[in-house]
């Protein structure tokens, strides 16, 4: 058998699929992904327009030729098309009935930089005249005929496109119009005539009217493609063979536009906006794409395709139309169905119908909302159409907390949108969710306001942590700076609360409590509504209803009353039964904890001691201590702090009763608790018998010029050895008391900031002679672990030393990848990240997306030589990363044992590491 | 044969040599490090104690049989005791002539933790009685008596030492007398006698009396201490064998004290401050080692040994004196020429003489300054008694500074050392070298004073970039705080200039112009003299002269008129034969770039080009173009900076000619140019065209919270692009007009910070653009490199990826070591590090010893992924580590091409090179 060139779309796939596996080889490798996907689908029924796909192997024989079409290729073309003019009823350049087809290339994998489409291929004078009878449409022929002129010259043959542009150009000033559009039918007709003239002048030939030398040129083109610069550099960076070859695909051209039995559309499958199972689209009789697009007509609604009449005045003409209209509908339906089981997901479809005759365009798998991703997974399983395995991969992980946050009434929210005048600025929607409030522009009024049981939305430039009192009161946080990981938008994320970020439209006066954006100012006290997923901005005070699932959980809802609630349950048990990463909270207090909790949080990753001291009966007496000038005044003073740690502490263990907590001792540089007002000042002054020059001279002292290098973490734990020691204490004697009362808790101390062994070995020293102490004092023996976060690069070289006395690691992400990169995240995200991302230095924000190149390598190496010193050591991540998917499935292939991540994010850590674990599955 | 377990001193070494050699084995590895080096020297012919040592093997048998002596030890040890006995005419417990011995513990690696020297054994109440009547020193034998009491009844007997030092304490109470040395010769007998009550009462049974007794015990207490838990913690650190055992030596006593014909002595075989090959030293007669400590009786010197008679009156006695004692001194001087040969280098002895008979107790190589380390390395070659590779291992590499640095008169000096009233205080001598001068206290005021004729020595709490006019002017500098590492010492050494830091005993009042130590108060203009190699501050003006080296190079002495000349280039030559490690200097101007060079330096390693900007003529300019508001007009400034940076580079291109020179682009962040002034912010509002309050308002949005970790390095070059393209073009020109002129510029750009391969690619883009313009308009070629600093984390795991568009990687270990560790060296050197160092949680300060484990790790990465991606990769160290020789010998191993160092450092890290080659040769 003489070796097969050319494959039609609607041959067998099932035989040439089986040959090719003898040869260790798939589709794609023969036909390119374009041309398999194409074989495929029409295998399976879907009316996607005909055509046939020429092979890899011939590109590879037409290099292998020196650039010459092996022989018969021509031939095998010609028989190709013979084969598609019969099967399609049209035939090249027959001005009745015309075939016009599509050449694309497509090898096996996508790859920009080769060549584009050559689309209405084909046309001639003769042909565009027979279109003109054939639609009516004079403007549309002569304008796709110019199209056609301009692709074929500058992708096929190499001529300057701003050439043919020019030609547009001039028509346009002739005719004194400006946009495309607006020139005339006859206008377009001399576009042609112009390009022809520029093709002819360029090439030193004439524009050929022959449809099967135009398909040859094209075929050529095609394969010189796969050789140009630019995809040879792709391929170089993507380290793809260069011996793959290209595969060329010639496929029919469909018209909308050919009558009233003809038209175009869009469809999903299923609701992006809830799941439910109907057909949501719209369609437009007589129009091609662009015209949808273009949006001068308004289309129907994809429901009422069945019966439409075609507009017809005569009765049987409707009817007949009828009659075409309800058979497409129903064909469509199937064809709907059937792609939504080829491609295992919904599906958002682009078609097309000639002269009652659907066609496929263009599918993919659809956008949706996190609530309809989840009940369409969930249905599709019932349905059968697909594992629950697929069912987890088709929801982005991302999306699963718009489930949980409250929502605006969906009616109210889609008339603000559409007023200008009430939907005034989109921001960064940095934490997802809907809130509506007064206005107030300090912390101080969020708790003076909400005192008086006013809902408030703070307003501020940026936020910072001196805001935390008035953020914990507020609805919703609306800044003017700042980006997905600025403090407002973390905050956010950890209390659950929507944040919209660096809205650079509202001119904010503090001052006078107010903010213009545009001519509107917004005054303190006037109502806005803020949606944290969508970032927008609404006047007003817009209604909005808290997540079924979250009421469900707090049972002011029964669960079987919510059909959310029952298909989050299940899919959640799908992503629970599939990942090996576990997943666990950081939380710092007891009702955050226990959000964390009914989020499915397996433990706590995190529990940060520093925010404890800020309290208004403990600040002082921190304060005090910091000021100590003896060992002894400093434990006494520690000593006074026992007790507050101790009920922070307890609470924290009670509510993840038998579930590990893992608490890090104090972090943060002194300097940051210092009193700054004077009246402070006086204060520790007079309770420590100083004077206040005293108190500020050693602010001066304590002060730092790198306080992220500076003297924190356990630097702290080794100078001034009483504060982790008391801070060990409140942890022992509180986990005691539990344990004495039937509780079991799980205590796990962390050592910061630790790069040298010895400063985990000396703070760890202190540590368990305390702990000892008091397990002895207390008669009741609590299970506990010391550990160290690994957030310094010199802790990942090392790690192996420091794992000799560590039983766990926590990769602290955020410090980790600022020391990695030289990166001070304040500095950074304000003055040159932005730079870098835009100029390409950088793809992404390492602060949100953890660098796998650089911090993972560390952290690979830490990994690698911490287990290898102790089999048993535990390792997760507690840094900002821990609730990001891109970075859930890299702690899932190094191996990690869980990730932490604030409790909002806690349902999606779990989807991203069950996904992990279907893409890469690992013991 | 049976087993031999006792060796004999005075033993044949080679045949037993030549038998373990035969094993696998060395002398060490029998008789411990210490044994084995007993009978080298006894067979070399130093009178050495006599004495002998039980095997290693002994120790393994004696763990094997579960703790039980092998049969036939004990047998085997008393004829070596008898043997001793009869070699040196003594006997155990003969009241008439005593043997007593030491007994040691010794291993084959020299190992803390083990047990320590039991003295005296063979002490008993008879032999106590006939030494006092030998000696004529009661008080000398009961204090001998009862510190071996203690010894062996703590070290041995395993009793609380306390116990036995309460005995003292009771006697001393007893006597009402505070000092040890006031405690009577009865009280001394007393001790005794309460200790052996001590003894009795904790152990049951009485103090044995009997030396074989003694002695057996004491083998078995060494025995037990190879696995005490200190020793077994020691070997699991540094990973020696637990199998290897220790060795134990028995060694006879000997006593200066017995008469005018003993004696003891310390001696250096060469003068330790000149080298001059000549016996220095003094003895004392009839004394032991503890009272020429004791300083009580003023020594002789060593020179009159030879002609002393032992102080009699009667001239019989005197003439016997003599001859005994000129034949010990002739003894002794050919000992010592023994000893230096058998050591290979100069020795410092301890000796004793016993009735005439000389012993040598401890020798060990001798401390010497670096003009006599010099010297006595090409004497020593001269002599034949070492190799030059030898030679270049007796001179610390830190030392050779020291012979060029001016000097105070050593007579004038030694006056003034010895005059409390003179030597003021002592603080960390930070910069070798001597200065004199009047005290001014701010730069502004040795500006003044210099102007004005006078030599200055500038005094500050500490220095800071904003004082480098003033300490160009000074002769030297004195700072109360900072440590070897502080910006005064920095710019010290960097300057050549002695620098005293970290001298807290002066209390400063740098407005009333005056600081005062204990009572005495110096004021602005009084003279002060410090030397920054001993760290000595003395009142007045000592005289100085500057070092005959540089002398001869700066053309005011012959070479041929220096001694010392001579012995330092000779020395070089041999350094500079065996070194593999190339070395440049970091030098910003050309004076210090000629510094470097007549230094030996090969290149500048380390052109830094901010300094340039603080110039009086430009920083105005400069601070214009940070200020710019649009990319236009930064070019604008940039522009009217180039003639400046151009004359800049052309100044020490010109002096480094046909040497490569590195330019690392501006690297600190913009903030830290700002003008402050009033004035100054008022003149470059008036030159912008903007307020005051914008120059301001600029400031404050330029400020950083981590200004280390901030917008810097090549961070300015991705965006504000103009700043590095027009330091290029600086470059550039300065190396075209050379060339023209010429010359042979060898620039090599360099990239400072970065962490991303895409951020070199993108500056190094704009670099090469610039280089071709300038070479293109010229019409000139000149060869240059571009390449980048590593000195963050993340550029060690890419560097790989980075070595594909640098053609050189310098390491810049100050940031390296600062982002490895998370140690921001502002912070760190003040408040935590020094506590690191003293809880023995950092041995060495990492800023001054490269870190192996954690930034050298790091380091090997970069170089191997470096070379391997490009193997032409030229890779150096241009941080503060290059001049340090530990450090030096890390790049030396790790294969760099060459280090970088202050120029006065340059000595030293060519010597600290060739050294690590002789240790490590490669290729």
């Amino acid at each position: 058998m003489a070796l097969k060139r050319v494959y039609r779309f609607w041959e067998q796939a099932d035989p040439l699929k089986k040959k090719l596996a003898a040869q260790n080889r798939d589709l794609k490798d023969l036909l390119g992904g374009k041309g398999s996907g194409l074989m495929l689908m029409t295998n399976a029924g879907i009316p996607v327009p005909p055509g046939f796909t020429i092979t890899t192997d011939t590109c590879n024989e037409y290099y292998a030729a020196g650039k010459q079409f092996p022989e018969g290729l021509e031939e095998e073309i010609k028989e190709a098309v013979a084969d598609l003019e019969s099967r399609v009823g049209k035939t090249f350049g027959d001005p009745d009935n015309p075939l016009l087809v599509s050449v694309r290339s497509g090898s096996k994998f996508s790859m920009p930089g080769m060549m584009d489409t050559v689309l209405n291929l084909g046309m001639n004078d003769e042909v565009a005249k027979g279109m003109i009878r054939l639609t009516g449409n004079p403007r549309f022929v002569w304008d796709a005929y110019r199209r056609f002129v301009m692709m074929f010259g500058d992708v096929v043959m190499g001529v300057d496109r701003s050439k043919f542009e020019a030609c547009l150009a001039q028509v346009k000033e002739e005719e004194g119009v400006t946009a495309d559009l607006d020139v005339s039918a006859e206008g377009m007709k001399r576009v042609v005539e112009l390009e022809k003239e520029v093709y002819e002048r360029e090439l030193g030939e004439a524009f050929p009217a022959a449809a099967q030398e135009q398909l040859m040129a094209s075929v050529r083109a095609v394969f010189d493609s796969w050789n140009n610069p630019r995809a040879i550099t792709y391929r170089n960076i993507n380290k793809i063979p260069h011996n793959l070859g290209t595969a060329v695909n010639v496929q029919m051209m469909v018209f909308g536009n050919m009558g009233n039995d003809s038209g175009t559309g869009v469809a999903f499958t299923r609701s992006p906006s809830n799941g439910e199972k109907k057909l949501f689209g719209e369609f437009l009789p007589n129009a091609q794409g662009e015209d949808v697009v273009a949006g001068i007509r308004t289309p129907y609604s994809i429901d009422e395709m069945s019966t439409f009449d075609g507009g017809a005045q005569d009765e049987a003409e409707k009817a007949a139309m009828r009659e075409v209209w309800s058979r497409v509908a129903e064909e469509f339906k199937v064809v709907a169905e059937r792609l939504e089981r080829y491609f295992e997901d919904v599906q958002d479809i682009e078609f097309t119908v000639e002269r009652g005759k659907l066609w496929i365009l263009q599918t993919r798998n659809g956008k949706r909302t996190g609530v309809a991703a989840v009940r369409i997974a969930v249905d599709m399983v019932d349905e059968g159409i697909v594992t629950p395995d697929r069912a987890l991969l088709q929801v982005e992980a991302e999306t699963l907390p718009h489930l949980l946050v409250p929502q605006f009434d969906p009616a109210a929210v889609e008339a603000a949108r559409n007023n200008p005048e009430v939907l005034v600025a989109i921001g960064t929607g940095a934490s997802p969710g809907a809130a509506a409030g007064r206005v107030v522009f300090s912390a101080e009024d969020a708790i003076e306001w909400t005192n008086r049981g006013e809902r408030v939305i703070l307003v501020r430039h940026e936020t910072s942590p001196d805001d935390i009192g008035g953020m914990e009161r507020a609805q919703g946080f609306l800044t003017v700076f700042g980006g997905a990981t600025s403090h407002a938008a973390v905050v956010g994320r950890q209390l659950g609360k929507p944040a919209v970020v660096g809205c650079g439209a509202l001119r904010l006066d503090e001052e006078a409590k107010q903010f213009t954006v545009d001519s509107k100012v917004v005054k303190e006290g006037d109502y806005i509504s803020i949606s944290g997923s969508t970032g927008e901005v609404f006047l007003g005070d817009l209604p909005t209803a808290p997540s079924e699932i979250v009421r469900v959980w707090y049972g002011q809802m029964k669960p079987e009353e919510s059909m959310m609630y029952g298909y989050y349950s299940r899919f959640m048990e799908w992503v629970d039964a599939r990942r090996k990463l576990g997943v666990r909270a950081n939380a710092d207090r007891p009702d955050t904890a226990n959000d964390a909790l009914i989020r499915g949080a397996e433990g706590v990753g995190l529990c940060r001691t520093e925010h404890m001291f800020f309290g208004e009966d403990r600040i002082r007496t921190f304060q005090c201590m910091i000021v100590a000038e003896s060992a002894e005044e400093r434990a006494k003073w520690a000593e006074e702090l026992l007790p507050h740690q101790r009920n922070d502490f307890e609470g924290i263990l009670r509510v993840m009763d038998g579930l590990p907590v893992i608490i890090r001792l104090l972090d943060p540089p002194l300097h940051e608790f210092l009193p700054r007002e004077d009246a402070d000042v006086a204060e520790v002054a007079r309770m420590t018998g100083r004077t206040p020059d005293d108190i500020r001279a050693l602010s001066r002292q304590l002060h730092e010029m790198n306080p992220m290098l500076g003297h924190r973490g356990c630097r702290l734990g080794v100078t001034f050895p009483e504060i982790y020691r008391m801070q060990a204490k409140a942890i022992f004697q509180a986990a005691c008391a539990l344990k004495k009362a039937g509780k079991n808790p799980k205590p796990e101390v962390m050592i910061p900031l630790v790069g040298i062994p010895e400063e985990l070995e000396y703070t760890k020293r202190d540590v368990i002679e305390v702990a000892e102490e008091v397990i002895k004092e207390t008669g009741v023996e609590v299970e506990y672990m010391v550990g160290t976060m690994i957030e310094v690069p010199r802790a990942c070289v090392v790690a192996g030393d420091i794992a000799r006395s560590a039983e766990f690691f926590s990769f602290g992400t955020n410090d980790l990848t600022q020391t990695v990169f030289a990166f001070s995240r304040d500095d950074a995200e304000g003055k040159f990240l932005p730079t870098y991302i835009s100029k390409g230095v950088l793809q992404v924000d390492p602060f949100i997306v953890l660098d796998r190149r650089g911090v993972g390598r560390l952290m690979e190496i830490a990994i690698k030589e911490g287990r290898e010193a102790n089999p048993n050591l535990e390792v997760g991540i507690c840094g900002q990363h821990g609730g990001d998917p891109q970075s859930i499935e890299f702690c899932h292939l190094v191996g990690l044992d869980y990730v932490s991540c604030d409790p909002p994010l806690v349902p999606v850590a779990r989807l991203a590491a069950a996904q992990a674990q279907i893409n890469h599955p690992r013991d």
